[in-house]
């Protein structure tokens, strides 16, 4: 098949390699200047992984779009909707497009599919691809397993055939509602566990994550999905890539923050959900303590050892609710 | 009050020391001849923790029962009928028991609240208290959060009362059947954790997470649980503890028997509790494929490296079923 990969970032790029490793005819699409576009055509790589001689790149989105069956979607969140202006100036009636990508709107509070659906209709077929995996793992050949969602049971199934592999094996997911916003939700999550590493409580790691999928559980609910979606691959099971590993941006974000190193040019995807999570929380009444704590130490309002304190110390009784 | 834990390894000693700690009048107890009572007894300490002066220690059983208001037993869960037996000839009837132990017996199948009321009786007050928690952190004042259930909500809540603090919070448990299955349970996927760990798979921990907590949820529901406590601190709450920590018995045995490093003297409890949840798997007709993958490569029929590819990349369609 045709694939393209909108987005030249580490996941666009990885996607590129998949593809092509999988017997795809792949093109990376990237903004012209944009620096990642830059090395890959210069060099045919990056920090870990080189392409294949017949992966094309490019700065042409009409033409990008014009000759692909499938086109992937990877850049950050806040940008989406941005591109699907772009995009919409295209042929992009009959393709099918897969969000790689995991936010949801800060300006708006909309899921990733709804800001696209907003611009390009209700009739694309549009799917999401969300779950566990490092780009470091993947191009050593561990395996990982992921799921595909969408609003249409075909779409998905047709995606999942499409891109499954024995290094990435897609499961098909049942609630759209639920994988995105799960999806989005763990990269806060992730900020709160870096947030503990920095003030050595690294072991209420396994109280984030029960408390933390449980309270991400009770929004996706309130929302109109299903609860049990929240301890699926879309979040729990990205769990070990961005609470505990070394390479997740979200938890070396939080780290960062509270020791005070952040470097000035580096934002995690997890500060903007969380900013959109508390207008959640606030419109569907849905109690948040653990996000909306870990959006108040990052605005300045509360201190982080206060915060990771009563986050987990206070006086619930129950333990569901 | 006057508590007394039966059982002096590291936990019983930690939760004798904690006891105290939060002002009660202590005493533990060790079987005659057991060397970690006699290194109390000699140092007033262990590898983790000094006991106060006021601390007393002993290996008389129906003194100590006799003595008490609350009764806490860690001991390995194997033992636990043999203790009940020598319990059988004190002054037992109107104390309350805490059992600080996770798994089940591998001959019945039973949990261990079962088969402490097989001989005791249904009279007797019981709870239990599991979920998360390293000695290593707690003595270093790094506070967790943790669940009492039993089968009478007056007796969860005076526990939780006698027992909560500021490092330990504990919480209300309302699913008996669940947390102790849960907590059982989560010892079986921390060896799975370190089997991965030993082939280079740690990225798949996140797939376990989300994978193995599902198993378990099944098997909780289909013994007359609600499916959500495997969601909770019982189990997926002590994840941390149990998947990633290098102080995790059960995940460094995994590690060790893939890597052919065990010592001969050393078994980790989720051993004999993946071979007891094998046989409930059959009895409630419940497909646990990790729990079932553990122990046949534990018994040496299928190799952890085919079991754990397997393990994640079978073809189950949907991620939900």
């Amino acid at each position: 098949m045709k694939v393209s990969v909108l987005g030249c970032g580490r996941w666009g790029t990885f996607l590129g390699w998949y593809s092509d490793k999988i017997g795809h005819n792949v093109t990376i699409w990237g903004r012209s200047g944009s620096k990642n576009l830059e090395e890959l055509e210069h060099t045919r790589k990056n920090k870990y992984l080189y392409l294949s001689e017949t992966t094309k790149l490019t700065n042409d989105l009409d033409a990008t779009i014009d000759n692909s069956d499938y086109i992937i979607i990877s850049i950050s969140s806040q940008h989406l909707r941005n591109l699907c202006e772009d995009i919409k100036k295209s042929n992009y009636e009959n393709k099918t497009f897969i969000l790689c990508m995991k936010g949801i709107e800060v300006s708006t509070g909309k899921r990733l599919t709804e800001v696209f659906r907003e611009i390009l209709g209700s009739k694309v077929k549009l799917a999401v691809w969300v779950g566990p995996g490092h780009v470091q793992s993947f191009v050593k050949r561990i395996p990982n397993c992921m799921v595909i969602d969408s609003d249409n049971k075909d779409v998905t199934e047709d995606v999942v055939k499409t891109f499954s592999s024995d290094l990435i094996r897609l499961y098909i997911g049942e609630d759209l509602i639920g994988d995105e916003l799960g999806a989005a939700a763990k990269n806060v999550i992730g900020i709160a566990a870096g947030m503990l590493d920095a003030v050595g409580y690294s072991s209420l790691k396994g109280a984030l994550m029960a408390r933390g999928a449980r309270e991400v559980s009770r929004l996706i609910k309130a929302m109109g999905g299903d609860e049990i979606t929240a301890y699926g691959l879309c979040h729990l099971g990205d769990y070990e890539a961005t609470l505990f590993s070394e390479f997740s941006n979200n938890r070396r974000y939080g780290e960062n923050f509270v020791r005070g190193t952040l470097n000035d040019d580096y934002l995690a995807e997890g500060v903007s959900t969380a900013k959109a999570i508390v207008k959640l929380s606030d419109d569907y009444n849905v109690e948040m303590p653990i996000i909306r704590g870990v959006d108040a130490v990052l605005n300045g309002e509360l201190s982080p050892h206060k915060m990771l304190k009563d986050m987990f110390l206070r006086s619930v009784k129950k333990e569901f609710y």
